[in-house]
């Protein structure tokens, strides 16, 4: 079987080239101005400003301004909130990112919590989390909503097929399965507790692999034919599951790099034109 | 092996015993006053009719005062919501309990979600569910938070198991699904689209029917030894699940009646008081 690339670098491309047409639309009704993404990055983790200068780039190759708050690793909870207090104040601002993970010293849930539902972009709000879940609108978290978009963009059926999601961070393990039981699939999800993972993972038609462990999940246990979603990524260009060991058995995997990430960015970007359009 | 019989009933009395001691130490806060849990019943369904009715009947029990909101069947959106800002704005309502379902008319979302969430005493608001999701402090969903609550109290271990959800509403499986997660199980969550339901099934340590049709769930379905948690009631006392054939198998199950309603009633009782006791 020759395994589909999902390939959201290519896919990434196509949604920036229509964002860039939405976004001259939209300038027009700006005066001439550019719709905002505002990024904050808090203190020094080099992963970090790497993802904030990508989404940065991003916003520059579709003609997207991007509002850079760049704030010192001894920053305080109420000195975040304050930033994005302003952010949300201001009406040129269209969209917020708050870079995860922040420094250990600040509440990066009641942080989140703090940006405003219309600005919410990157869909990190519990509020944001709770609409999604009931299926009323809302900014999906962009890592899951990019994915989501992906495997549809393939024609990669979910409604009746099961889901094994293995991981349950707040932006990614738990708004991908609601979104996957939300599109009518059968969902389990693992975690660091789960007893039986392999067996479990071999029960998928499609595996999202969420946990942020190299190559953890192994090719062996997933069944022959499974759509592998591998949301992780590791120095040596790896991601969280044994990629090379299923390649030739799965039906459709998204490569590491190449596939999750750029999604993620594209996402972003898509959803913040979305907020420009409806509240500019 | 002889089955636990996990009674709501008994555990609920229990609660309430405790309960009207909180309420007697309230009222000193209160200048003599009770605090009030405030029901509001939409429309002619008799069902919701005694479900209200039992809910003021456990209020009465434990020395609670209950607020009786009765709209007729024709109210419209628009009304629901101004009895709504009403009751929130209202320092002497302390929970705010909406029955569901109301009539179609009514986008019954927005109402859940114009109650403040702080009286959010019923778990039923999206904000809510997301907190709970997330592991911030909510109220969660009666139904669900009272499952949990009986489980515990009978010593079940959740860590590790896993739990078959078959049912996806927003007040009963999305909310069970994510509390068990959140309890480190592994969480399969089933509904109308999930082929291959029996074999999912068989694979639980612990299932929660919660479809709301009568004894779908066959009793051959179930593995021995596992818990058996029944949210379903319907004419003829019987639930979702065929519990005659599992009876004699399971290690533990909810008996219907008197299982998992009981404990939805002590739990809105407790989660009213609870935000007496915060916000009074």
């Amino acid at each position: 079987m020759t395994a589909t690339v999902l390939d959201g670098k290519s896919l990434s491309l196509q949604m920036e080239a229509e964002l860039a047409v939405r976004i001259q639309a939209l300038k027009a009704k700006l005066s001439g101005k550019s719709p905002v993404l505002a990024t904050i990055l808090v203190g020094d983790d080099p992963a970090s400003a790497t993802y904030v200068k990508m989404k940065g780039d991003a916003c520059e190759r579709i003609g997207m301004a991007s509002r850079k708050v760049i704030l010192p690793e001894s920053t305080t909870t109420a000195e975040l909130l304050q930033e994005i207090d302003q952010l949300n104040a201001d009406p040129l601002v269209h969209g917020i990112l708050l870079q995860h993970p922040v420094p250990k010293q600040i509440d990066e849930r009641i942080c989140f919590d703090r940006i405003d539902i219309k600005k919410d972009v990157d869909g990190v709000t519990t509020l944001g989390f709770g609409k999604m879940a009931m299926s009323e609108p809302a900014y999906g978290s962009s890592t899951p909503a990019g994915i989501m978009h992906l495997l549809r963009h393939h024609g990669i059926a979910i409604e009746g097929k099961h889901v094994v999601v293995i991981g349950r961070s707040p932006i990614l393990g738990k708004p991908i399965a609601m979104m996957m039981l939300n599109a009518n699939a059968t969902v389990t999800h693992c975690h660091s507790r789960t007893r039986g993972l392999a067996e479990l993972v071999g029960l998928a038609d499609i595996v999202v692999a969420a946990l942020n462990q190299p190559e953890f999940v192994k090719g062996a246990w997933i069944k022959e034919g499974a759509v592998v979603v591998d949301a992780g990524y590791h120095p040596g260009r790896i991601g969280d599951v044994e990629l090379a060991a299923v390649i030739d058995r799965c039906s459709a995997y998204t490569p590491v790099p190449g596939g999750v990430g750029p999604m993620t960015i594209a996402t972003l970007m898509a959803q913040t034109i979305e907020a420009a359009e409806k509240y500019a």
